[in-house]
């Protein structure tokens, strides 16, 4: 049996860590971490995901600034918020909710932010320092997955990953992640040919391809770990025991990799948890840098 | 035997493209396109790489505005500098020639120039781009090298590339702008275990390890494209009869792959004159940008 890497426990010892280290700091810093989020329109996922971090922040310590915006806001009004925020010495972090309204514009708006307060490593000029291998925040999603794979102390000295899916926010920052932890990183996509001779040679397998179940028993080799990005929410035509007329799946079907690969992410309860810790942890980690205390982080954020 | 790779005569060709797009849009642009080189100290290897760029400035009608500066220069003299070149209207690129003097920090003047006028596309922001997508300045040896591949017609989708080498400078923009092609990309470096069996399984080989004639014939698979970025001078124990103590070779032997690959670039005459070529790129597009010129290199750049 493949061992189920539990990133819902590794998320709450992270927010425990950095609760402590909030409290430890705080007096020196004057004040404790503060991260806008921005909310425009009524998109409900939307809602319940700003809602999630909205607990999150209040959970450790960490004060709120966001504002829910109306749809109807303009470009200009949106970017005048943003340029508040971004002098507003009580915010270290600032962050977009995506999806926004057809009217704005996502790629100027994210520019906007500050890269200094930037929450979700997707700041361009983040992204150059990702590639240099300069300090700044990193994508939450594949730094999630490196403190993972870290805290399960999976090694990746010289070990061959294959990375499914290239986007800017999980493939390509993966990849880059992995590479500077000295794997030997390959990057497959969709126009990548015969994808299951290319991902067998893994010994660490992560899928961010956004298609239900895409891997299966013929894409792993024995002992491979496997790291599942995908979630979607699959109807089923019978009325489950529960009522449920829907399940949650992965990229990966995960039933077939049971017996073949060493560890796995479940789905739900895996990566997704690790998504929101590591937005806290950039928050925290900006109020380090913008109070000059020195390095809190240290031993928890090393990629 | 392998076909050989002529960067000499592409870059060339490019050089005459680039004149007659200067010639053909300098009315509207009221100006030709202006580069300042940046040489900073007396290193003679400097010496001559500077006068080579300037030298193929005149030739294409770019004008000169660099400028020999005292390695005694202080970091703050420096920066302003910089910071002059950035405000001159008539200065569309800017290259800082490296190394510099032990007392000047590379880092902080890269990024004092402007993003907009980044000649060799090693600002942060233009990596970032580069991650992102999006256009701007590019890298000059990995951009010359997807030149001289579109060029040569080799195709790249769907092909599997292997890049040897993780620099800031060649190894990781190369990687990103191979799959932008959407090639499947795997990056190697100096702690890949079993280097030849990644690369065997390589249509397009990109060698940028730094280490002479790594490759050979055991790790390149029948009919790979092979692309040798190394250059080295090799002391050699006898001279030659034309008197010469010393050869260049690459970081591939490619006497062992004349048989084997379908194609390869010589050193020199390979990589290497494309660089500049790249360099000369860069800053005819950034003076289209600056004077709005309607995409006066569109058919030539595309990565």
């Amino acid at each position: 049996m493949a061992f189920h890497i539990n990133g819902r426990r590794l998320a709450s010892e992270i927010e425990q860590h950095l609760a402590a280290v909030i409290q430890r700091h705080q007096n020196r810093a004057g004040r404790p971490p503060g991260l806008a989020v921005l909310r425009i329109g009524d998109d409900p996922a939307s809602g319940v995901y700003v809602s999630n971090k909205e607990k999150a922040c209040e959970r450790i310590g960490i004060s709120r600034h966001g504002a829910h915006i109306s749809k109807d806001i303009t470009l200009e009004e949106m970017l005048h918020v943003i340029h508040s925020m971004n002098e507003d010495p009580l915010i270290d972090a600032i962050l977009l909710q995506l999806p926004l309204p057809p009217s704005l514009d996502p790629g100027i708006l994210l520019e906007a932010i500050s890269p200094e307060k930037d929450a979700d490593g997707l700041h361009t000029l983040n992204l150059g320092r990702l590639l240099k291998g300069e300090p700044g925040p990193r994508s939450c999603t594949p730094s999630g997955i490196m403190v993972l794979l870290a805290n399960n102390k999976i090694p990746l000295e010289g070990q061959h990953a294959v990375v499914i899916g290239r986007s800017t926010l999980v493939g390509k920052p993966m990849a880059l992640m992995l590479q500077s932890a000295n794997a030997t990183v390959t990057m497959a996509h969709s126009h990548t040919i015969d994808l299951s001779s290319i991902t067998r040679r893994a010994d660490i397998l992560v899928v961010a391809a956004g298609s239900p179940q895409l891997i299966g028993a013929r894409h792993v080799k024995p002992n491979a770990v496997v790291i599942d990005v995908g979630i979607h929410r699959v109807p089923i035509d019978e009325i489950t025991e529960n009522g449920s007329k829907s399940y949650l799946c992965g990229d990966v079907n995960s039933n077939e990799l049971e017996e073949i690969a060493s560890a796995l992410t479940p789905v739900p309860g895996g990566v997704g948890p690790m998504t929101v810790a590591m937005l806290l942890t950039n928050t925290v980690m900006n109020w380090g840098n913008r109070c000059t205390l020195d390095n809190p982080l240290e031993d928890l954020v090393s990629f």
